[in-house]
């Protein structure tokens, strides 16, 4: 049995490099979650398909991988059942529980089930990877991670504020330039209502965001295609042409949406999220973009999202205001808010844009050449002190030839080579190489220690 | 729809708390693998089971958690297989992926697939759950993680000794005393060789190990039971009754295994393995355990087993050298020794013990206690230069009592309260409240983040 082996189609192996990439991403995230006080759980990476199915609509239904029941499967279905070959419909037969599909709707069941361990207002973080039966292409996989920071049981728009400062630090610390848009569900209802067209908001975002491509007579068109009525087009202009800075925008919505309870409530909050942030000297632009509509028939409040300035590439992070996450599991009346960072855009981003840190791959320090096993015993002592010291070093495990040696160290990209031989070993010394220049120095191992420990 | 949602059986969901200690377990042992050298990788969880099936026997194949097809999985299978019901060969036609079972088939289809861009010896460690519909117990579970090293392509026995150095490194980190025992295949074989049992290795040292328990008379009847002649039996004695130190039982079975080659090879491994040692000053003992046979089928070298000292548990840290990982799927030659910790298991044992440190939670160090908007928003600009200076703080989002807030304090373990009101805010100061002692002070905000920034 030797058939060359594969991986299941839009999964991927991650070598030490990339891994030490992604760790890095993760790493910078999960600090600055630290500093905003939000603590890390995990979930199951099965859950029950009661609690998966029906949450991401039909659609989803069909994405999610689906377990098959240990041992007989087949009981409970009749022959009948069998041979209609409705995979759908005996999916949950053959099938009780699926792979998680995103950390929203496990979070949800978590609160649900541990409410009373849980002190509220609940800041929680959790990275861990997801499942989607999409059909695999450039840049979407069928397993990729998401990092999601909640807050729930709170509807403060402090949370708000402060999850931008997160996003902001985040992306600071990265050095992506980016600008972090913001919209508010409840501006779009409000719009929504003043020109009459409450069911068709979905539409009236999509064609607004096409303004600059095809500009303000095909956004008509197309709003009139839609089957929104000329009456309410004319309404929209002023809507659909509203520019200027994001203060600007809310004072002319302001006199659009007066007549809009819910629309002047989306204003206020916009108002205080936008100016609390601009007194706090975010490092990146903020923007107010009512084209910005993602998961309209989910979020309730503030919607969010990053868009990187310097390469083309969708949302890099998202998030918002959402009122009954729970609701579906018994527990309503909890509000909650939450961002969620695209760590594989975000790698695709840091490699196109060169920014990873060189120290981000934790590799060895310094390799110890074998020369045979008297050298390499007396070696093992040596790096007992360096390894104290907190240095990553490696013995070369066999004596091969130097070269090998060497071509190792160069292709694990480690800087400095040891090289201790019958001299060194009597003038209890280490010869260290630069691997970069080149350079040879006959050093004791206190001066060793001191050279590893400050690169 | 508001059912009661639960997880799937054999399945946890981790709290912040245990998240937390779970975090320092990963971490302490990815620092020490860090300081050998070794480097992450990750693979996919899903494989594909032409991967997993046949690789870890028959009931591993019935415990591997199976994932069905996409879309229209009847395809291919004609009405009277469907009818037959045969769940087991029906199996690989309504799936043809698998969760992974374990991280070693994992790593060696990695191996094989990736082996032009490795530079050998490749030193891996992997930190990823696994799966397996075992029938779930008390401390057995269907998703758990495993915390594996291995370096394949080297069979230099310096790697059998850093990887003991690790395991002790590790246990001397979280201060949970162990014995390392170790043994050796090729003794096993030569012991087996010496007596003519050669297939009765496994029942051997089965009945080796209830010497304590059952005494020597109960082992040879147990023996006798198994099928082993008298005269091997006769021949085994000075094997069973073999005590004293390592180096000890070494020279008796030097005396013992002259005949065989094998034998005397497993002999002069395990004495290099544990001299090296012994001169490295380990902080823990190392003992040849002849009883040890965990894996017989699999390993081909050094075998190594970790024992708590002070609570009662199962092995928790494993290994040993295997001659042949990716011969399955067509790469021969690739010699390995690797090792386990069963992160489980240390959780356990660092509950048990009371070991983990206070500080290996993350949490928060400082909660600003929310007065309303205006404090609320004064303590914004405060908590940029905390954060900035690396100290984790949150401020609470709502206005509520501030018993709430100083119970969600209490709650979360957070050491102390900044408190924020007019006064404070005419001064420019913060009353920093001492959670524990409850002692109060009117504090500037240097010196705040000067006393948090030392705890």
């Amino acid at each position: 049995m030797a058939a060359k082996p594969s991986i299941p189609k839009g999964t991927r192996d991650f070598s030490p490099v990339e891994m030490a990439k992604r760790n890095y991403i993760f790493n910078t995230i999960r600090d600055v979650y630290h500093l905003y006080g939000f603590q890390q759980i995990e979930t199951p990476s099965m859950e029950m398909l009661s609690t998966l199915m029906g949450k991401y609509g039909e659609e989803g239904d069909k994405l999610l991988f689906k377990i098959q029941n240990s041992g007989d499967y087949f009981k409970g279905i009749t022959d009948e059942e069998l041979l209609s070959r409705d995979a759908i419909r005996l999916s949950s037969k053959f099938c009780e529980k699926g792979l998680r599909y995103d950390l929203t709707v496990p979070f949800a069941r978590y609160v649900v089930m541990h409410r009373d361990e849980i002190s509220f207002p609940f800041k929680r973080y959790q990275i861990q990877p997801v499942w989607r039966a999409d059909r695999p292409q450039k840049g979407r996989y069928r397993e990729f991670y998401q990092c999601d920071a909640d807050i729930v049981g709170t509807d403060s728009l402090f949370n708000e504020v402060e999850l931008l400062q997160i996003v902001d630090e985040v992306f600071a610390r990265f050095g992506i330039r980016v600008c972090l848009k913001v919209n508010n569900r409840k501006i779009l209802s409000g719009i929504a209502e003043i020109i009459g067209e409450s069911d068709k908001i979905g539409d009236i975002t999509v064609a607004i965001d096409k303004l600059d491509k095809i500009g303000l007579e095909n956004v008509n068109k197309e709003l009139s295609n839609k089957g929104i009525s000329a009456e309410a087009i004319t309404k929209l202009q002023p809507i659909i042409q509203l520019n200027g800075s994001s203060s600007e925008k809310l004072e002319t919505l302001k006199e659009i949406l007066l007549a809009s309870e819910i629309g002047m409530k989306g204003i206020e909050e916009s108002e205080f999220i936008i100016a609390s942030l601009q007194s706090l000297n975010l490092m990146n632009e903020i923007e107010l973009d009512l084209t910005l509509a993602r998961g309209l028939n989910y979020y309730t409040g503030a919607i969010f999202e990053v868009k990187a300035l310097d390469v083309q590439i969708g949302s890099i992070t998202g998030g918002g205001r959402y009122d009954n996450l729970t609701g579906v599991f018994g527990l309503s009346g909890v509000s909650g808010v939450g961002i969620s960072f695209g760590a594989d855009r975000i790698f695709d981003v840091l490699n196109q844009l060169d920014l990873y840190p060189k120290d981000a791959v934790n590799g060895t320090q310094v390799l110890f050449v074998n020369f045979g096993d008297k050298e390499a015993t007396y070696c093992l002592n040596i790096l007992l002190k360096v390894r104290a010291a907190g240095i990553r070093a490696e013995l070369f495990p066999d004596t091969s030839k130097v070269k090998k040696q060497m071509s190792y160290a160069h292709n694990k990209n480690i800087p400095f080579v040891a090289i201790v031989g019958e001299n060194e070993m009597k003038e209890n010394k280490v010869m260290l190489k630069n691997m970069e220049s080149g350079e040879q120095n006959l050093i004791c191992i206190e001066e060793l220690i001191t050279i590893l420990a400050s690169c």
